[in-house]
């Protein structure tokens, strides 16, 4: 195990992108977040997705030099035709003037579309809440997720991210998939044969099954909940699909594209300015009185607080990378 | 069992509501609000909220007289100070200034505290959804829902609310508490006697049980899906409370004001404009799509189909009421 310089494994992941086909910025946009999320504790957003980028990028699926045209659609309102690029540098592409936005008027919807999201989703609303902001994302990514009493999936794993800041530049984060499980992990507990919980999946039969590899094989997720976590799943869909004018989960069809793994579909961003809420410019303080209250009744880890963590000691000491990764990531450099 | 015209039922539920010191304005839209929900088949948020409706009235609690002040805060920001008074005239009194924002800039967001919400949610959201827009809303309650690693309640029950436009003049809605009940289920299951799901509610000692008279008597709720339905009742306390002004759930106390029953907290309403999104003027069409693609594969209740049948059958046959019901109703015009 090494451990590398955040920067140092930021241009090496860039390096992989740009000899796989993506531009130059494309290339610093996703080595950052895939980096950023290795870095961050969340492996199964951070190294173990570069295969499936490159994989994806030769698939001719994804374009990796895409230019997103960013629609002015009203004083709270902005479109973004990620032109069937990845969501990230659309997201970059629009963040300055939807922050504008949202402090000119109150809130701002940034709707988009064409879009391939491959990545954790809690980097996309994260920067808005440093910036003073409430941002709450939502996604839809391929159907992999059964709906109460269907008889297959229809839902992707449709991850929910929430960011609001603290007192003292935190902020607080939450970053879900609807799914009991992210389809990351279940694909890292296939690679390493460990056993899904109860509830989390059925096999290509429709029958329950703890088998990570069943549930890849033609099975499918359980949303966490049942049919309250399948009603936010449904919302997902609408927000990131039919609000964006990007692809339902289930209209994702990557038949023609042998090796593409990103789904193409849409993102839906809610931006709001708090100081403007009831609290003025004591909302962050109010949201530490909930940590507070949390913490006094027992709650010891907020979420986002083992990210944190892991992103301190990653700034300290390094990003920790085993021996056999490098050499994965190497390989791809050639491909 | 009677059944009751509608119209009738809110003039009964009305003339309570004044004897019990509303005023004619508050009473004509929580008496149509609650015989709503009943008329919908949604007996814990209809006539059983009645007695607490007029104990709380009676605890000087709430301001049963109240005249909420909405403030203008943004092209596409309203805050509504609800004077401690309940929430729907508050809502009634922001709803077509909302609107009129929410078309002429994409979104508007509405921040209401000092408010007291007994009801159903699908009601604060239904009517958006049938001017077109896209609608989110969220309250919060009273400390009864434990987060995850903690010894006591510090959530509410936290319902979620969320509209579409359908094809047809249709919509799209559901309504969920973050609880795996909502509080007005377990006051039933403990009146009938029912006993509870597995996962439902500890004891006042922090266990688990599924008897609904232990959870309410000092025990507490648990919320639907784990620290994943946790984290949306986080996200609920800080865009209800944290961004309107109003009281967290932890927060609310009534001990001053025996018989006191309603939550005196905050709403936050998102209204996005769809036709500005990237499927235009086929928004609708798009959900549609969704629920044609949910039938076939097998889901055959979309959320609110029940609602909507109970609905129909009572503008056609009146609103069941129980002789028993009745009585007790009449009992509170004089109590």
């Amino acid at each position: 195990m090494t451990h590398m310089d955040f920067d140092a494994l930021v241009a090496l992941l860039a390096r992989i992108f740009i000899a796989n086909g993506a531009s130059a910025g494309v290339a610093d946009i996703l080595a950052r977040n895939c980096a950023g999320a290795e870095r961050d504790g969340a492996m199964s957003h951070g190294l173990f997705r570069m295969p499936g980028y490159v994989s994806t990028l030769h698939s001719g699926w994804v374009d990796g030099r895409a230019e997103p045209v960013v629609e002015d659609a009203g004083a709270s309102f902005l479109r973004v035709d990620a032109a069937n690029g990845f969501t990230q540098p659309a997201l970059a592409a629009v963040a300055p003037i939807a922050i504008e936005k949202a402090r000119a008027t109150g809130a701002c919807v940034v709707a988009i579309r064409r879009s391939h999201h491959f990545a954790a989703l809690w980097p996309d609303v994260e920067p808005f809440a440093e910036a003073g902001l409430v941002a709450i994302a939502m996604v839809d990514s391929m159907a992999v997720v059964v709906p109460p009493g269907a008889r297959r999936p229809v839902y992707g794993t449709n991850p929910l991210a929430f960011a609001a800041p603290r007192e003292g530049g935190r902020i607080m984060v939450f970053d879900q998939a609807v799914s009991l499980l992210a389809h990351g992990d279940v694909q890292i507990a296939a690679r390493e044969g460990h056993v899904l919980p109860e509830g989390a999946g059925v096999d290509a039969a429709g029958q329950p099954t703890r088998d990570a590899q069943a549930v890849l094989d033609g099975g499918a997720l359980l949303p966490f909940g049942g049919h309250k976590g399948a009603a936010i799943a449904m919302m997902i869909e609408i927000m990131a699909a039919a609000l964006t004018g990007g692809n339902y989960s289930h209209e994702v069809d990557w038949s023609a594209h042998p090796g593409a793994q990103t789904p193409c579909t849409g993102q839906c961003l809610i931006l709001i300015d708090p100081a403007r809420g009831g609290s003025g410019a004591g909302f962050a303080a109010r949201v530490e009185q909930l940590v507070d209250a949390l913490r006094a009744a027992g709650q010891e880890r907020m979420p986002g607080d083992r990210r944190f963590a892991a992103r301190a000691k990653a700034v300290r000491d390094g990003v920790p990378v085993s021996a056999e990764m490098l050499a994965r990531l190497e390989a791809l450099l050639t491909s």
